[in-house]
């Protein structure tokens, strides 16, 4: 009599999960939900060891920027989970219009950038060679010469494009630098528990991946990453502006495409790993995600989420946290 | 007959060195130089592993500096060996005025910078804290609060030193670095020689020791890391800016005496570690270390070095090159 008494008051004050719930929450996660695969493969770039060991090498190299001080990990650096801790950061020559995300897991996206004007991500390490906020480089031709005055590289770009007569290329530089990026995914509990372990997750964490579904979170930040599967208007019931602590006025979308339906709209960002990679929003201008929890339900959900439901969301949030794979855990050694 | 013939056109030639003259090589050597220690200790900041993991941390944290882009580790970065690969590297706020050379084996220098106006490793990092081309904080008390507003920090500073009220000081914050950066200690195959064992080192690299030795290297650079013992006019033949690719002519340590007799006098660098860590000298103009060990036979001994001598001087230098502490390896990861 005594446990059962105890049971029902488990039940009710939602302690205790019965199996049953657990299957259903499950079912619904999987509705919207699936987990990471092993890698991001791409019909044009396939992934080889060659490759992956030479992006490594090129995403930490800064003698790929104009000036020796910038190279992908600037940005996107190994102990901030491969995103920047800035709102905005510097690049070789200017500071980054929006705040630069972590590319963990990124290549998973359906574009690349806030905005969505880099298609994947070799688009985007492509362009990077000459963006004066990224590495600077005067001309794509600039960025090959550096890389062919180190014998290191020479030898490394033969390997990785063995067919290619003069391998050392912008192309193949973006190219051996996605195959490295298209490798870094980082799987959590989440993903053990859309497997089918309902016990990966804490009860708290259930009930923000209840809470998540639920006010309606999921209806923009779905898929394998959470997130990276469409454009969303940033404050659909009020101005963002009004809630972040932006210092300007970003039109999102519209630099892209000049049409009026794309003002404030942004690609939805990935939340895995989102506990990691403070500041948040496109100007990285709130570094609280329990604030930025809040805000995104007033302004996307109509929605004054109480304190407790802000609870629940971050904790199944930090569960998208996963462990960086070992090789990312490193910056190499680079050849002198 | 024949045996003997060879073995006498082998010692002639220098490719076989009998054990007598690699103990000879030895002794020499022990007259100048020492093995590395495991730490490099000090009186005022005692090495605690508490100190040490903070300040592993902090060394990597960017939050430290005024705009969130800048940590210790932006100008002494794990995959360069701790040093820069620019010539000179922006700080937060402004570029810097020198090469930002490595912090591996740093803390065993008589004195800090090129040109000696840091005591210590902790009166360098103390002094970083609000320096514009290092962390640029307005203020100490700034680089303070920043860290008191995260809470793993406030832990962490705790355990590292439970006897202080207020651990979060600017003071502590370089003795923590300060801490981690007396355990960056490179040993190598030269320490090896040094206790004993002459296989060690190949005979091109002992010949190159010996060359070191002879043609007067090692007057200037000696000690335990093979430098970091003395000043010394650079440019005593001529002037340097004669031969490296300055774009400017830095008066030196006068700087910090306005005394006549310090112009063009600097610390002379140690050389742990050398060939990983291009450009060279005080400006980083340039980055052939065969160039620059060609120049300083030039400007600092009157020598014209023949390129065989300047290649056996090389493959020594390159025995310098040491193991990384695994903890110093990897980058941590920051608390979010």
């Amino acid at each position: 009599m005594r446990k059962s008494a105890l049971l029902a008051l488990l039940l009710v004050s939602g302690v205790y999960s019965k199996d049953g719930s657990d299957k259903d929450l499950l079912e619904k996660a999987r509705q919207f939900f699936s987990p990471l695969p092993k890698s991001f493969p791409s019909e044009e770039n396939p992934i080889t060891p060659e490759k992956v060991k030479l992006g490594r090498l090129l995403f930490f190299e800064r003698r790929l920027s104009v000036n020796d001080m910038i190279s992908c990990a600037t940005c996107h650096a190994v102990e901030y989970y491969y995103a920047s801790p800035a709102p905005k950061q510097m690049g070789a020559l200017k500071l980054q219009p929006r705040h630069a995300p972590t590319v963990l897991n990124s290549a998973g996206q359906f574009v690349q950038h806030w905005i969505g004007n880099r298609k994947d991500v070799e688009d985007q390490a492509l362009q990077s060679l000459t963006g004066p906020p990224a590495l600077g480089n005067p001309s794509r031709e600039s960025a090959e010469e550096k890389l062919k005055s180190i014998p290191a590289y020479v030898e490394l770009f033969k390997k990785a494009f063995p067919k290619d007569k003069e391998p050392i290329t912008a192309e193949n530089i973006a190219k051996a630098i996605g195959a490295f990026e298209r490798t870094l995914v980082t799987p959590s509990r989440f993903d053990e528990f859309l497997k089918g372990n309902t016990k990966a997750l804490t009860e708290e964490e259930k009930k923000g991946l209840k809470t998540f579904i639920e006010v309606g979170c999921v209806s923009c930040h779905n898929g394998t990453l959470v997130g990276g599967t469409m454009y969303q208007k940033f404050g659909i019931y009020e101005p963002y502006w009004k809630y972040t602590k932006s210092e300007s006025i970003d039109e999102g979308r519209y630099a892209v495409t000049k049409k009026e339906e794309d003002k404030y709209v942004f690609k939805v960002p990935p939340l895995r790993n989102v506990a990691m990679t403070p500041p948040y929003f496109p100007d990285g201008s709130v570094t609280s995600l329990e604030e930025a929890v809040w805000i995104m339900g007033k302004v996307q959900l109509g929605k004054d989420l109480s304190k407790q439901q802000v609870r629940y969301i971050v904790a199944f949030l930090k569960s998208l946290t996963g462990r960086l794979p070992e090789e990312a855990r490193k910056p190499p050694i680079l050849p002198p």
